[in-house]
């Protein structure tokens, strides 16, 4: 499982995939103990995210600069599966100006008041600027199915809000990459039993949390369903195998900086008064 | 012209029709000087605008406490078709609590960094709100396409991308609806003449008006094409022959006053310790 073998290695073998073949798409068959991006020795992965986080800097300014794209990353999953670990561990290094994140919450009445979609456009990034999600709009086809608050028919009209509102961003020059953290039963409860027993993580522990795990089954289930009618060639769900923080962090950072490689960023073309200018 | 002839009078007479038949709507059929909605009498058509603004000022308070619903209404088009002057007329009784008016422009540099739906989103009404959009997101199918800023292919994009929009508004519970204000080349140049010969209405006029009314025809044909691709049923656009200025009022007043009445209004059920209860 810890050697990296190139067929796993595939991103396509971890990503749900869209349109005809999607109905196949089975998440209980991906392995959340899967290391396929590991080296085989937890030092060298660790070595291997930090580099990453700094070549992620480095194109995330240039990312900055050359302003003809839009980054949003979603980062989904059950609770402990790492969102907040990801953020810390891969996009450390990046500059706060262009790069920002967002936790999100229950709606406020505020929010309430529009449709689900509002409060996620507001935030959207501008020409240049990337943006993190902490959970996203996603939550709205999991909590609210999962406690069967909406139809199946009104589930099925979300994904295609979703995926709409997806094309129109994509359309529009954003680059999408949706991460689902991906661990298991065993493992969740070894993270929350953690949480308990250290008291500088109690504040990170809600008894809503053993509500919810009591729902992991149909939680596992929805996911599957949003996997299957969401992910696009546009907007792509990768289900990063997440037992290991580690190659969590590894598989992620590699996916994004990829992912930004092939964009060809470019700083603008310099104003040509520059050329030999000297500054008396 | 002046009598009101049942026929003529049918809203689906007026509207930009959906689906199939889209392709056969020709605006150019439609007469800006018609005055279906009209009694043949002026006085008493003014009379009704104002007993229909009083009449949408109670509903109005109604929408606003039943909450169920949200309304759009979106006025369109060209220089001195009365936009401004719809919105004084119609909608001057009701209460700016839950009422907003936006009058939109070119975008800032903030919003040309996000996609045009961005802004457009973020200013949707609340549940029981009213927004009276003074031009709207239909900008963005209009000018770039007449001065070719964008190609045919981007346009049908935004097409899709307004539907989808529209429609994520609609399922979540906004009433939309949008108004073409139809008037005729002749009727736009006395209106404008009309603004160059009264100094107090010099800041409503800029040269660049001209500019626009030179490609009166291509506006046209531009408006033609967005009402026949974004005209749905969830989304309807009426379009108004609008050269006099109360028959343009009295059928967008009664259009709308028609619209909510449909929506069965009602107050929230009372707190039922409310019953009998004595302030003392």
């Amino acid at each position: 499982m810890a050697n990296k073998s190139s067929a796993a290695h595939t991103l396509a073998n971890w990503q749900a995939p869209a349109g005809k073949s999607a109905s196949r798409f089975s998440l209980a068959r991906l392995d959340p103990a899967a290391k396929p991006w590991s080296s085989g020795d937890k030092e060298s992965d660790k070595a291997a995210v930090d580099a990453l986080a700094m070549e992620l800097d480095a194109l995330q300014d240039l990312f900055y600069a050359d302003r003809r794209f839009k980054l949003l990353v979603v980062l989904q999953g059950t609770d402990t599966s790492g969102k907040d670990g990801t953020v810390r561990s891969v996009f450390s290094r990046t500059s706060p100006l262009g790069v920002h994140t967002l936790g999100w919450k229950a709606p406020s009445e505020d929010e309430k008041a529009h449709d689900y979609l509002w409060r996620i456009h507001k935030v959207m990034p501008g020409a240049g600027e990337a943006m993190i999600f902490n959970r996203s709009h996603y939550e709205d086809v999991l909590v609210p199915v999962v406690n069967q608050w909406i139809t199946p028919e009104q589930t099925r009209q979300r994904y295609q809000h979703i995926n709409d509102f997806e094309r129109l961003l994509s359309d529009t020059g954003t680059v999408i990459l949706k991460f689902m953290l991906h661990i298991g039963f065993e493992e969740q409860r070894g993270r929350l039993q953690e949480r308990i027993n250290d008291p500088t993580k109690h504040w990170k522990f809600s008894m809503g949390d053993l509500a919810v795990r009591k729902q992991w089954d149909d939680y596992q289930k929805a996911y599957e369903a949003l996997l299957r009618a969401t992910s696009t060639p546009y907007a792509p769900w990768t289900i990063v195998p997440a037992n290991s923080k580690t190659h969590r962090n590894l598989m992620i950072a590699t996916v994004v900086r990829d992912t930004l490689k092939k964009l060809k960023l470019r700083y603008p073309p310099s104003d040509p008064a520059l050329q030999g200018l000297v500054i008396t």
